[in-house]
């Protein structure tokens, strides 16, 4: 490919609107061109990395048995009402009306499409298991589209569906799927972790992330060291702290503490550790009537070591918890409390109020917390002596650095990563819901057991980029740059030695199936070398004339601190040799 | 692959609303699947066929220069609005409001977005000649989507849009599309057509339909067996007629026709050719005023030979009708002809109308129209003599077989095609509307001379089943089937001899890049071998144990009669010579 036939269009400034790394770089490369708010043209650039990832996932979905179809980007309600999703979902499922009136959708996901074929195509346990995935437009009407390919309206994804007899069947296909993403995301060539995710409503833990580890990234991901345990932060348990509650040492105390409403500010007034303080947060549950109306609400106060964050995933799960709840309002914490937060505790509440402590909160001696009277807080309190056991103990909180991971094998280290893909076992949620059975061996109908699994097809790049690239650009790893090598003569338009010698290289490795850009633009070298540091083609060679007459060319990779001179002679030979060698 | 891995679902009869044969085909064949009205899923057989016929257009576009993007399927209206297309597009463009309120439509093909990519990524002329294309779901809103693939709501067009610096460039352009177009099809494998077409408004005579040649098309295609010359029925010219007009011979003459209000009755009546017979159809022009309310109405009188058709393209040319017209109501006809239609002739009229002359009635003499008195036709009308010369004269009609050529080179043929291409110099239609400037070698701005090129990519295996199909099923040629070789053996389970055997053919044909398929869902031959006829793959092997044991295999291609015999280790490269050869 030359870059004259190509449609290259570097920036030197990215838009204001371009907030993250990934979004900034892709722009400035023309990768990506913005034409409404999260929807963006694929620009050739841009859209070779997209064909790269499609092309890898195609190539291992294949080889696991998935076999591959298409559904509508525009589906009829009618499937989605029979789920009940066509209600339930939010505004960011894009409706539509045809010029009949009639209802249809953006597909977001085709969990209803896929299920409607299964039970129409897949009549008997013998044509199981079966998995069918697309690689599809989505759309999903994000209230606040940003960060470029990574939250935009439009994009594509892989989206596969597994059918299979039980339970036992569908964990089968749940493997060979994690197998698959596993291989998809070496082949990638990306830094990564396949992290154990919170499987919802649905119940079961087949459920896991896969996390693209970036330090820009929106997820923080839990991992041991030392053993394989990985998990998002949503799901990792924080172990029960080993060993018996201490003894009680201080009295109980009112301490006054002006205007600290937040634990760091009575730490800090009182000179104690953080972690002696305890943090309230007032939960609330409603009792519905039959009509959705609020009949009674209930509170609920759980008790977090001040320096532990919250983990609503966790809280979610807690029994009196687990049918939804919500944050009290500050009317109804004044009414219970009798004061405003910041000022909360378990002692001396006006009405009652359900008590759960964290794991932590409940072993902890002589600790602080909040007086329910403003401007005062309580030292020295200890459970047992100065109010009763906590009603229910659990994990409500988000694990730390440096807490034991859950297989015993050490402690836990976190960092950030960016989720590209997500399997999940889903059971019979649809099959259920849309009454999708085969006939099993014994002649009786059975509904479905499934899974699904998605790859975020156009957020891979971004993803990518947010992992590889430095002060000067994108740094592509081999497998998804838009073009492996780039030839970049120096005064071709002046000298038939470099015009020659630049179109020999380019031929020889398009003869070896090289894709190898030769950039015929005639730009100056200072421009020309900018434009593919920024664009990010990994491998460059300089043609000039000074090389050809001294007989050295300069190869030079992305991540290279400087050139390596090679032989002119030699220079297609030492190319392959180090793509071979990626 | 084997059939087990894959999805496999023939049905025996086509549901009802299958009206053509590719449609109820394809869904018997279970390669699409009916979601809604006009929108289909395509299944896994049948989307192997669409990545054949996307990945041949792809390799050819490339090969021409072209440079692949994707643009949006949901894009938003202002761009629309700055054609115009947003206001002036009918009910069949699809209208969305994302949650915003904010208007969208989805892309029925994406003049606006090209155009607005150019305007800001192709500033120099230097950047010139380029060819943007992308292969992406469309949506029209059909009022009556049917036959399937060939008419649907949802599908995938390949459209590419070419910018150019002035009109000879564009057309130099427009030449290697056309070209490319030609290796596509031929590539394709299927009988067809490049074909003139009219190229509407916009001016010009740059505009082909690649159509495939079908029985059953919804298309006249015109062509000059002794000639390259073809084209649609709508462009297709009818030469004015040789020689002199022949001299009067009747007297003119009123005779009752009662009941006979078509030329086809009266020429029965009165024992006629229906060549002697001229029909006569009235149009309206109307003058609006600036709001667009009517101001006047001017009639105007068409006279064509009773056997011929009017061709409304071409009526749309003449001065006077080339800004729009319509059918006069029988309000306006009465008022002018004084009767109703079916008695309206160009003599003794009420009211003055413009009387336009097809070529041919222009030179007849002596012949037969409406008397404009109902029941009455007047005989032996000549032109001079019997009423004035026409005021105007033009090719009016749709050309018959046996026309002259306008080359010249022989009588005119007509068959029939379906349009699965059209490629189109547009001008500056829309680079205009939208200011859509580079900056020309003299430093000036110039707006871009455009082209654009379609291919229906889900059309066009619905086409190539109308002309390749039997009583049995689809006949694919080799480059869109959606597996080459079909290895059928009979009783695999049974017997190990034929499973090795099966399974040594299928491997070694896999490791020769041939995309074979091992059917062992273990199906009856007859069964087995009817789904694949009806599938249509075009080479099939059948392995049994007594062939094993007479040292002889049966090959069959989907049209021959009857199996061929072949030495059992002769199979394999029986097979590839096959395919070597097709």
């Amino acid at each position: 490919m030359r870059a004259s036939q190509f449609l290259i269009s570097t920036l030197k400034e990215a838009p204001a609107d371009a907030e993250v790394t990934s979004h900034k770089l892709m722009m400035r490369a023309g990768m990506i061109k913005k034409l409404g708010a999260g929807i963006y043209t694929y620009m050739p650039m841009g859209l070779r990395v997209i064909r790269k990832v499609e092309s890898i996932v195609r190539e291992e979905m294949d080889r696991a048995g998935a076999v591959e179809c298409t559904m509508p980007v525009i589906q009829p309600a009618e499937l989605w009402q029979e789920t009940g999703r066509f209600e339930k979902m939010g505004p960011e499922l894009l409706r539509i009306r045809d010029r009949h009136e009639r209802d249809f959708v953006v597909q977001p996901t085709s969990e209803e499409v896929v299920t409607d074929i299964a039970r129409q195509e897949l009549r008997s346990y013998k044509q199981l298991p079966k998995n069918l995935y697309q690689v599809q437009t989505k759309f999903r009407d994000e209230r606040r589209p940003r960060f470029g390919l990574m939250r935009g309206r439009e994009f594509i994804m892989k989206d596969a569906y597994s059918f299979d007899r039980d339970p036992a069947a569908a964990k089968k296909s749940y493997e060979t799927m994690a197998g698959a993403y596993r291989r998809i995301f070496d082949r990638f060539g990306l830094r990564y972790r396949a992290v154990a995710a919170d499987s919802g409503a649905i119940g079961g833990d087949l459920s896991e992330e896969f996390q693209v580890i970036a330090a820009t990234g929106e997820d923080a991901i839990v991992y041991c060291p030392q053993s394989e345990y990985a998990a998002n932060m949503e799901k990792a348990e924080a172990l029960a702290p080993q060993g018996p509650r201490p003894a009680a040492k201080q009295a109980l105390q009112k301490v006054p503490t002006p205007g600290k409403a937040t634990c760091e500010e009575v730490a800090e007034l009182l000179k104690v550790p953080l972690a002696t303080t305890v943090k309230s947060i007032v939960l609330a549950t409603d009792k519905l009537d039959e009509k959705g109306a609020p009949v009674s609400t209930r509170l609920w106060l759980l008790l977090l070591r001040g320096d532990h964050g919250m983990n609503e995933i966790k809280a979610g799960k807690v029994p009196g918890l687990d049918a939804g709840f919500r944050f009290a309002t500050t009317g109804e914490i004044e009414q219970h409390f009798g004061t405003r937060p910041g000022y909360l505790g378990p002692i001396g509440l006006r009405e009652p109020v359900t008590v759960i402590a964290d794991r932590e909160v409940a072993v902890m001696a002589d600790w602080i917390c909040g007086a329910n009277e403003e401007d005062f807080h309580i030292a020295g309190v200890n459970w047992g002596r100065d109010l009763p056991e906590p009603a229910l103990v659990a994990d409500l909180r988000n694990v730390v650095e440096g807490d034991p991971s859950p297989d015993g094998k050490g402690p836990l280290a976190i960092e950030r990563g960016i989720e590209v893909g997500h399997i999940f076992y889903l059971g019979t949620k649809y099959s259920k819901a849309m009454n999708a059975t085969f006939l099993d061996e014994d002649g009786k109908p059975k509904v479905f057991e499934m899974g699904c699994y998605g790859i975020g097809i156009t957020r891979l790049p971004a993803a990518a980029i947010e992992q590889n690239h430095d002060e000067r650009g994108i740094i592509w790893p081999d497998a998804l740059a838009p073009f492996t090598v780039v030839v970049c003569p120096i005064g071709m338009d002046r000298s038939a030695d470099v015009k020659a010698a630049a179109e020999k290289l380019h031929d020889e490795l398009v003869a070896a199936g090289v894709e190898v850009l030769l950039d015929d633009r005639g730009e100056r070298p200072g421009a020309m070398f900018a434009d593919w540091e920024l664009i990010g083609v990994p491998h460059r060679v300089v043609i000039s004339d000074r090389g050809l007459k001294e007989g050295q060319l300069e190869y030079q990779h992305r991540r290279d601190a400087a050139a390596t001179k090679v032989a002119a002679g030699e220079i297609a030979a030492f190319v392959k040799g180090r793509l071979a060698a990626a």
